[in-house]
């Protein structure tokens, strides 16, 4: 193992029960030859985080004994096993949450994001990134280029949730999309969406701040779902034709038939979004009568160059979703920043190592 | 205008209103430059036909003067317009009932059952073929070889459907499907997935009659869902995985929720029933989490050669679909004959220019 | 037939043998009920005209009698058939030159520039729009808005041929892509290769014009094929990986054999140059070797209303590719500067009524 | 690791420089954890097997130390490692001859026949399956019916290649084939042909029994291409059309310019054969006219549990390819066999365990 001077332990921020966030010592985990030691420099906290953070569990996943949270992160190589050879020490990677097992029929396809034996960062009973650091291994950690922020590269993660839906609802230069829902997912889609060609980007949300963000980020319109019926005024924005794509990001059950219904004949629909309820009605006469394509989006696979090339291009200035910022000790208040100010926040990050400059 | 002997007048079984159908004189039509006049052999009555027979309208098409119904239908080419060059008097013919306009942007794209202009035979406003002559577009006339019976090209149509359905799911041999309802479209889907090579395929209905022509028809398995519930038995055929592909064809809420529940994560569900109500309820997560694909299908688009390619090889033999005959005078008794006595009917039909031998 | 003010006759540039063009007065067509009589603004000369000026025919199309060249136009409707619904008297239009069927299996199924029987402007013996006015199918004419100027709805056309090859070759942003020869076409698909979100544009030429063109349009490299062996080139910038997606459109032996030695294992080319012999060496174990998908372009289909999307919204400025302007009556001079000063020109234009301010 | 009782040491046929092969005996190889040990009870032999017999190299590839051929083949499992669990000792199964790194960009996007660190049996340094036992990842292990022999088993290798070709050429039901070439590859891609619902498969090549073997396994039309020029026989065939699909597997110019031109417009043409020359004559325009796609085909991904599923159903009987048999010992017999008698042998097999009573 090649390797700089590491510590032997860490800390990390330790959920030991729903609301409780405690800050441990660990020792620094020892790589296998394939795997690499990453020193974690940012995170970002997702909603299943806050999810965890509440209720123990997400469906069938449960926290059944304590869990380090946190999956959209970046960091710095400081060691690697002895068959490493894609990164090396001192690299800045993303790191690709999910490592799945390579062997198994969804792997062999290249779907490998439906891998059953995958291994997630924060999926418990798998550890996360709130933590100083992580091993990994090196197949799923890409090199990042010196102007790209560690942020950027955190954000990655929600960003290759957009283009996977994008390349599943076949997203085709100069399209018109419609995407419901501004959250981190929502809007690292309409990034997606703009790197795919679309000409006309609409983005709804009931918070002012969110669709401001939007329109920064690429969106072409934007609709208040409180001040405008959704589909009504994608139909307008459309003259009355429809979307050729929607992607559903708000996990909500209006938000899901509105996309449907804002979808031209012919047209696709990604879902993308998890509603807390198992039923939803929707109106399936008009899935057959306008013969419409529904993809269900599951995490993604094969996206991280892509989303690492289209970020460095200078496509969208994603930097500014970050709207607050915590050291580990903090990562509790991280997790209710996010969970109590959505009207505020849009991205709260929390970094292991020490806030940055 | 090439020609046969071709009588002034014909009969016709008019829809004058719900419940009302009335054996009328009409004169035979003229054909265009690009026409052709059928004299009409064979009528399969569609479950839509019973369907304005009994309400006068489906969704958005309302019968708002007499109409002629039916269109799975067959006949032999007695006339041709100046320019028609694909057909000539003499041949047998498959008649595909909807022709499009051929200049919109999903005419050009080669989607042309999604076609706002298309004018199909027996939707309102235009007659149908339960009638001694009808005129139709050249380009959407098939001659038939000479082993295939009338009644067979008429299947072609419902049989379409199914292949159209086993498209849009890209149906690849070797697959494993699962079909609900047993139907005349569930059975020609049958022949579809037979045709496409699935190597399992599994039929669910609750009239023992019908699962019995499934088998006939080349179901691998089938599944009376009184006696056992659908999904289980669904996975316990594929060992625990599910099917890689589902078609939904009895427009039931049950059906599709069972269909949906049925499919293996990664895999593919084709929506052709149109169920009464709009809004159903269906498990949402379960499509984003096992990343499903859903497909509307809308009647069909470039697969007359193709069926006739299938039905001609004797992939099955699928004129024991046929339970019930009438002459044209008997059209309203065929008519109550398919909407009352779905137990022992399976497809019911009507010949305008006497019965077959 | 709604019409302003027009002339009973017009002045057209006809081709009456090889090398001679006669500038002739004819009628002004009457338009049918589905067709509408364009007054043409502009017309770009292409390599084809050039062909059929210089050797009166191109393969099996073969110039017989007097015929009008130009096929890459755009102008003003003045007149239009009754039953005319998507262009009105006013409207500015680019023109698709080629008019297919629409009823045989290729225009059904999407595919219509495989139409055999497709009316193509300049096509023997079709006449073209070097002339003041043409008639053509309303479906076939595409509004544009007031910001794009003629010459842009002009080059309308070869740009398609670099949509349809980027369609075709299945172009995913981020991509890198090489393309060789930089005449109008191979400029065009720089263009096309942008508006799929290529991240790396190589271009090849030997004219130090033309690359410098390629690169305003948006090539992120240049190869002067006579400085630098093209393939080698290629890997150097790729990192040694060669391309995802190569293009030929040089219509050159040795610039095909570079193509395909510049993909990348698993890449795909697309083949749009057409070379003047009919057998070329190519490198048939490496096709399958590296598992290449090789397609074949020939025209479009289905694609100016995005080019018109593309161009519309301001992603490269293509006006600087017109280097030479001439009248109706200089139509021989521009077939001429467009046959001897490559090194010159990039687009010779002729502008059937009068010379642009 | 569970085991039966396994020697110490084996017998294998070893290749010590072109034309030789020595019998020698072998430490039984100890399996890793993912590893499991197979008796290796049949192998086809190769053309390449030959190639390399003969000249010690292909292409890339050179045999620099002594090596074991044989890379189609079949066993029983004998001994697995401590994290098997996908098979189980007892099992009769097919050998996926190459097995790939898993972590490259090509293995994670599903396309792991161009993994560039495949190690693949009996290409330069990787021993293959002359021998007794081997060593294999269970990944790349399939169990097969008992109603399915070792023979079948062996193999599903060269059909996975006609899989593979009839997937990459995306063959649809009731598509018109031509295939040129009846060798093994050939023959056993009429099976995957019928497999995928072809209606029309010829055949072409000069052995008459070749030709014969063609029929039996499906061909609905053959053309001894000493007798007819096949390009000129398929188009009759086909009522002028062309084929839909063409596959070239004979390594022949001649084939691949004749299958060339053997396909419709718009048609498909998988390459499967390599060649012996790198440089062919092709017809360039007619690829861009016809606006064809042309495919190359490297080995095959993921293809093994679908040809399994296709054998296991009796689709055809392939056991008659095998028209040779010899044990260990006389493999240098059956490399001579198949390298001079090919009018007289389809498929010659070895036997490292004792020929099959």
């Amino acid at each position: 193992m090649n390797r700089e001077a590491i510590p032997e332990v860490m800390k990390a921020a330790v959920l030991t029960k729903p609301w409780e966030i405690e800050i441990r010592e660990l020792p620094v985990p020892e790589v296998g030859e394939n795997e690499v030691l990453v020193k974690v420099m940012a995170v970002g906290v997702c909603g299943s985080d806050v999810h965890y953070y509440e209720h123990g569990r997400i469906g069938r996943f449960v926290v059944e004994k304590p869990i380090i949270l946190g999956h959209e992160c970046s960091g710095v190589v400081v060691a690697t096993g002895e068959r490493v050879s894609r990164v090396k020490v001192g690299d800045r990677v993303a790191v690709e949450p999910g490592v799945p097992c390579g062997t198994c029929d969804y792997c062999k396809q290249g779907r490998y994001n439906l891998c059953p034996d995958v291994s997630f960062l924060a999926t418990p009973p798998v550890d996360g990134a709130f933590v100083q650091y992580i091993k990994h291994r090196e197949d799923f950690l890409y090199p990042i280029p010196d102007h790209l922020s560690f942020e950027e590269a955190a954000l990655i993660e929600p960003f290759s949730v957009g283009i996977h839906a994008a390349r599943r609802a076949g997203l085709t230069p100069g399209s018109t999309v419609a995407i419901m829902g501004m959250g981190p997912v929502g809007l690292m889609a309409v990034v997606a969406a703009r790197a795919f060609g679309a000409s006309t980007i609409i983005a709804t949300d009931l918070v002012p701040k969110r669709l401001a963000a939007a329109e920064k980020l690429g969106a072409t319109h934007t609709v208040h779902i409180l001040e405008r019926q959704p589909e009504e005024a994608i139909r307008e924005i459309t003259g009355g034709e429809g979307v050729d794509v929607a992607f559903e990001t708000a996990g909500h059950p209006k938000a899901l038939q509105s996309a449907l219904a804002s979808v031209r004949r012919g047209g696709k629909l990604s879902i993308v979004g998890l509603p807390p309820q198992d039923l939803i009605e929707l109106n399936v006469p008009l899935i057959a009568d306008r013969e419409l394509d529904i993809f269900g989006v599951f995490r993604y696979a094969n996206v991280y160059p892509q989303a690492i090339r289209f970020l460095s291009s200078g496509l969208a200035d994603v930097r500014e979703l970050v709207t607050d910022r915590y050291p580990l000790e903090g990562t509790r208040d991280a997790l209710e920043r996010a969970r109590t100010q959505k009207e505020k926040s849009v991205k709260v990050f929390v970094y292991p190592n020490g806030l940055p400059e």
